[in-house]
């Protein structure tokens, strides 16, 4: 079969051996998505080797634990865990210390014909969200999982810093799930409209003022070092940084700012499926205006490229 | 009077006017410690000019609007707030964006005969409580001041990163005010032992190994920003850190790490001076194996240096 793979540092569509899919649930894949951690692994930051993607919807051709799946149309959680250890016991494998992660740590990815996932990691899809939508939902899901690492009440004004695919899909899963005053920050007005078309308010980058110390919750979505330096500026004593995206390279971190206003600054990686599903299917965001463009999976290099330039928001990869 | 002031880049020993004190309490300094925050200031860190100094204790010579608290012996809160915002309507002087602050922020300081500060900043120190232990309040209330800002159960297991003073207020702190089990990690088996005194587990930094990601939470208490790097290799997935000290200068922020394992980096300051006294009255921490040396106001420039000395844990200034 197909798929995108990297290895020795190369970037390449190679034939390759189908999953045997031995104890878990093979899916033929309908279509992935890139995502910047797909980039960055192509640049060399993760360490991974393999066939790239964690973004999908596919069909279940087999599932020999679970053949109620067979035929349905899926979407799959990334992290399969070890089963043993007491993250695995809570039920919890995102943060199971020895979890292999689709497309990014111990297992190939979803930028192939097919990929292989434990069968309890997979969701079918309700037949109201299409393809195109549910390929967001490891995403969104990431987005929705804000709300597990920090409380967001009606009254809690939070801004978002990044107007790319991460801080618009950010802003619209808080606005959904909360009733927050939710404000998006970022550079392009282009985009900044799509979440406007939401009912959510934005403020372009070069109109910001006056906002010093005036948020309650900062979400860092723009994926560079300076978005991080603003959300410390935009945030009141004792607030909270949501930290999203794993830019990389050195930060002045800033300690004393920290410390002195007691902020926290709060990681979060990724989150359940079940909400941002739901959130999809009554249609509550706006995923659809997020897609740039289509490759077939043959072209999936120049799709990389085409999705590493500037204002291009999500790529789709199509076998 | 006489007074240790840092003014356009020098650190002197001045006569200085004695303070009007008009609308607030005159408080005789008996006794003030000094601090690393001290330093700094007198390192050009913080812009302050003034009177330094901010622990201390003392007797109340003049309260026109708490006359009880004439004659008592106090320590005093050192954040004075505006009196008019949200924070200060909620009690929370601390965090009032008008502050001025003893010895820090815009108000003259504690290393000197007389001080002045609002009355409802003092609180009578019980009769069993020394001048030697009651000067250490301050510091102290801001290691209690982490229980406030993170949840700690007998279950939590902390590790405190630095063998200081700071390090060892927080310890026996947290040791005294919580069930948990308490590690405290550092470079000097002398400082080391006045924890292990108290019955709290130390690790001599050099025997340091299989502890890696062990730790629920963490408390950066070195002032260096190795510690930082320190406590992101001890805490778990999902763990706390605690910064503790304000360190300057770049540190690698180590973003991914953050993000992936979904840590918090939570800024703690101070605290309420109540349940420091309360430890003190008690017994339940040990403050004065921290004294390394007193010296006369009239030495305080050399006292400042002597503070500065690797090695030296509180150094006090008697007026």
């Amino acid at each position: 079969m197909k798929a995108l793979r990297f290895e020795n540092g190369h970037l390449r569509i190679a034939n390759t051996l189908k999953p045997d899919a031995a104890g878990e649930a093979l899916v033929r894949v309908r279509l992935s998505g890139i995502c910047n951690t797909d980039l960055e692994i192509a640049r060399g930051y993760a360490g991974f080797q393999g066939t790239l993607g964690h973004e999908f919807v596919g069909v279940v051709e087999r599932a020999a634990e679970a053949p109620a799946l067979e035929g349905r149309r899926v979407v799959g959680e990334i992290n399969a865990g070890c089963g043993a250890c007491a993250q695995c016991a809570a039920g919890d494998a995102r943060h199971c210390p020895r979890r292999t992660v689709l497309g990014i740590v111990g297992r190939d990815g979803a930028h192939a014909e097919f990929l292989q996932l434990p069968s309890v990691n997979l969701l079918p899809v309700p037949d109201e969200v299409s393809d195109e939508c549910a390929v967001f939902t490891e995403p969104l899901a990431a987005a929705c999982g804000i709300i597990e690492r920090v409380e967001i009440t009606k009254e809690t004004r939070v801004a978002v810093v990044g107007d790319g695919k991460l801080g618009l899909l950010c802003t619209q899963a808080i606005n959904a799930l909360t009733n927050a005053q939710v404000t998006l920050i970022g550079k392009h007005a282009s985009k900044l409209d799509i979440a406007r078309r939401q009912g959510i308010k934005t403020i372009l980058l070069a109109d910001l003022q006056k906002v010093r110390r005036g948020f309650d919750v900062v979400i860092e979505a723009s994926g560079a070092t300076g978005g991080y330096a603003l959300a410390l500026e935009l945030i009141r004593p004792r607030g909270v940084i949501v930290l999203k995206s794993t830019f990389h390279g050195a930060t002045e971190f800033n300690a004393a700012r920290v410390v002195v206003d007691e902020i926290s600054v709060v990681g979060s990686r990724c989150g359940r499926f079940a909400p941002a599903l739901k959130l999809l299917e009554r249609n509550a965001v706006d995923v659809k205006s997020l897609i740039s463009e289509e490759y077939a999976l043959a072209d999936a290099v120049k799709a990389m490229e085409r999705a590493a330039a500037p204002g291009v928001l999500k790529v789709l990869l199509r076998p």
